[in-house]
């Protein structure tokens, strides 16, 4: 303990070792190159568990969760290999959970880069590299999106949700400029009420980043999707209207490429007509579909989006976190709208102008992991053609699932099997019921409660992870839309590019031995 | 190419080779654990470059900015070692320009196994050993903290600025819950302005959180801090009555346990009491000093605190980010104040009354990174021994310091070195002025000037990287302040334990060798 030791004498890091921090990083990463390609390898197994059979109870029970006064040094592997045996398995093909998926190789290593590093992405001069490589990476990937290349500009931030807030209030300050100071209290005394809009099929992050920044949901205005899941522009046109004519002042829509449950893409030309009609700032939220747009067989981003979320981390094989928001307008556009140039930190002395390369002021934050720099890594080490193919990859694997659902369906002797939607992206919505239990017609209540425990049989047996969700479904009579929530389905993501078809086929029969054993056992 | 493949056929994901993904993943981490200890050699060596001379043009021109169509492979190694070339060396003891400093060994390492396993904290299935860890540290941080260990818990976010702001709004919304749906457009309606309350020097976290929160930089009521940088609770207790009497509705205390710029610690026991007697949220910013409150000597947060901010990624020793927020009513508050509840996500399978084990809805955010594996594994590596050290050594080392600037301030051949305070805990801030340029008497504007350019100077030559800063200091006449802007100051924080008293004179001796040098050079 050096409570009482002079600051000169030099105090060992680790637990009673006198080795120097090279030797120890040396030796931890030896045990790792050892270590993690093994875990790799029994994950990538057939037989793998993936992850379902974990509760909190059993997590509990296996984890070390005490604080020992003495560190335990090299021993913490036999901690290590209990995270091992109680993380989910995002590795295996039948990962099928969420929209992320396996990690690649190339993306572990560059987290452990980012450890060795430990730069912060806030000012130039503490991530130098970052902040140059966050430029030139956002740039691209705003090019691809057909941004002009001088003027827009990328920024990382610590995933979708803060990307699509980070819009929403850029979005918001912009049109009122006085918020930054007044807030809405100062538009609510001029009867000034911002609001937005978004699709009732679009992400839920929407309306927290609404709850976050005061508008509260009912500054949201729910927009219908059509029966693929797309948000109607003409209903959009109309409620803004609507909004207009009760003096309200709505400011930003948020459009989605690949919904979260059913993988849709709105409508962009005729959203951004609308926009443009309305003065209102075009948001998509690409999280999900962005390398579709971006690296698909035909990229296409109209003009009129003013900003883009985009997560490598999810259809491009980088690990969590890495998602960009591409703003048309550029960094000056963010940093008037939410820097506060604090005097002890942006000394703006590598600034010029609009530009800035301090970009953590062009944020509602202040620190920032270089984020940039394992987008840059996977994207030089795997090449462009790599991210084109795990895109075109995960399209066709969902065109063939949703072509393998279909031909179940075509058997009557395997009971009900029904796409909720056509895919338009690389998420395949479905509903499956045994024989015995299918009434023919449509989906009836009862279809909800069967995927539901078909999922939790199929993942708490070990063999896959899938997850059900549901949205309503709108149906337009003359001008107004009636909601109807959808029986829940399952939904299933594709992105590994390891998935095969004996993957899909697994997986399916999975489902229907988890069906047909519920309804043996009377439990659906 | 895939684009017209089946997806039943195999697409190789490297450049051409035939690897398995464990053994592409073996041999990146083979050469890493040769070419990152190699790297931290280099880093740590005395006369080793820190990063101050970079610039983006020089960045920009060293590193490969191009995006391949077919990938590298392993010759990324080239990449990697130009970002080793063009990052700042945290790992030098004398990379004193933040509040982070140099990674562990094992936080490096803890970055690796959080890529290898890509869960994601927003609900338990996506991360079972994150959740369960996140839990168990959360709540060990809330137990030193003084919280009740049953119902209070910790929350990992990416970075203070996140943590902070998740307290604003999660107390904005728990003081009116009705905000969650109305927004601000409804309080503005019932004449119901929500404002809350600051120090002078607190961090800009707690401005921009108010700027997303709707709230305006209006709505942020900035106290006079004392002459040591500790917000005055006689002050403030004096302006919230004034805003109470003037009919706004103060919600809303942010205290700060280590100031960004002279590491002041907030006087939270008098703090505490206006905020009961006013009901009103208090919330510490110990980002930075937080460590001190719960490994210091005599850990001491007060009952009356309802979350507190604290970073192990500053003065702890993990990389960036790691954030934890404690709050003590715990999750059921911040789900209440934030969550949605997005069906297609939150199954609430695991979820029991008032408690969750899906952080994810008791954030603003979906996505997590477990951040918290990696203070786990810190903590349980080096034993809270060790963290106590880091902590009363960085203590230790801003006390020898400060004693090393007086004495030097002793002799009258060397010029002004004067303390702008006496650090509180682990900043030491200070003007050095050459002897022909030092006038006798208060700090002078021209000061400020040569803590700029001494600074820039020392950094340049690439032995240190320091960094100056500036407060306002306050005088308190009667019932009122008059605020008066010091002139920049040099500002060092101590963190990393590998800084010595021989770094301390080698960095002292830079300050006044640039010093010198820019006076003979007639630059100052």
């Amino acid at each position: 303990m050096a409570s009482s030791s002079s600051s000169g004498d030099y105090i060992s890091s680790s637990s009673g070792t006198a080795q120097t921090a090279d030797e120890e990083l040396r030796a931890l990463l030896e045990d790792a190159a050892r270590e993690f390609p093994a875990y790799v390898r029994q994950a990538l197994a057939a037989e793998a568990p993936v992850g379902g059979g974990l509760s909190p109870a059993s997590v509990s029970a296996t984890l070390p969760l005490t604080f020992p006064s003495t560190g335990l040094g090299p021993s913490i592997w036999h901690d290590i290999h209990l995270v091992l045996r109680t993380a989910t398995n995002t590795w295996s093909p039948r990962f099928l959970y969420k929209l992320y998926a396996s990690p690649t190789p190339i993306g572990v290593l560059s987290e452990a880069l980012l450890g060795l590093l430990n730069n912060n992405a806030h000012v130039f001069a503490s991530s130098p590299a970052g902040a140059v490589i966050e430029r030139s990476v956002g740039r691209e990937l705003c090019r691809l999106a057909g941004m002009p290349a001088e003027t827009s500009a990328g920024l990382t931030f610590p995933g979708g949700s803060y990307s699509n807030m980070h819009a929403l209030v850029a979005a918001r300050n912009t049109r009122f400029p006085e918020c930054k100071r007044e807030g809405l209290w100062g538009l609510a005394k001029r009867k000034v009420r911002p609001v937005v809009f978004t699709s009732a099929h679009a992400h839920y992050s929407v309306e927290k980043a609404a709850v976050a920044a005061g508008l509260g949901l009912d500054g949201v205005v729910v927009v219908p999707a059509d029966h693929e899941g797309r948000m109607d522009a003409r209903a959009l046109r109309a409620m803004v209207q609507e909004h207009v004519a009760q003096g309200d002042a709505p400011f930003f829509v948020n459009a989605t490429a690949g919904t979260t449950v059913l993988g849709a893409f709105d409508p962009l030309d005729a959203l951004a007509a609308v926009c443009a009609d309305f003065n209102l700032w075009l948001h998509v939220d690409a999280s999900w579909g962005g390398p579709l747009l971006l690296f698909g067989p035909s990229p296409h981003v109209p003009p009129g989006v003013h900003s883009l979320t985009i997560n490598p981390h999810k259809l491009l094989g980088v690990p969590l976190h890495c998602s960009f928001l591409l703003v048309r307008d550029g960094l000056g556009t963010m940093r008037r709208a939410l820097g506060l140039g604090a005097s002890y930190l942006y000394h703006n002395v590598e600034n010029d102008g609009e530009d800035t390369w301090d970009f953590g002021d062009a944020t509602l934050a202040c620190g920032r992991r270089p984020d940039a720099i394992k987008m840059w890594l996977v994207w030089r080490y795997h090449g462009t053609q790599y991210l084109r193919m795990r895109v075109q990859r995960a399209r066709q694997l969902a065109r063939d699932f949703a072509q393998m659902v279909r031909e179940r369906g075509a058997q009557a002797s395997r009971g009900v099997w029904r796409l909720v939607v056509e895919p338009q992206g690389t998420t395949v919505c479905f509903w499956h019921v045994p024989r015995d239990l299918a009434a023919d017609g449509e989906p009836e209540a009862r279809w909800g409660e069967v995927a539901r425990l078909v999922c939790e049989r199929v993942n708490a047996g070990g063999g896959a992870l899938i997850d059900y969700a549901t949205v309503d479904r709108f149906t337009r009579a003359e001008d107004g839309y009636e909601a109807r929530g959808l029986p829940c389905f399952i939904r299933i993501p594709f992105n590994n590019p390891e998935v095969t078809r004996d993957t899909q086929n697994a997986v399916l029969d999975a489902i229907e031995r988890a069906a047909r054993e519920l309804a043996e056992l009377k439990l659906i």
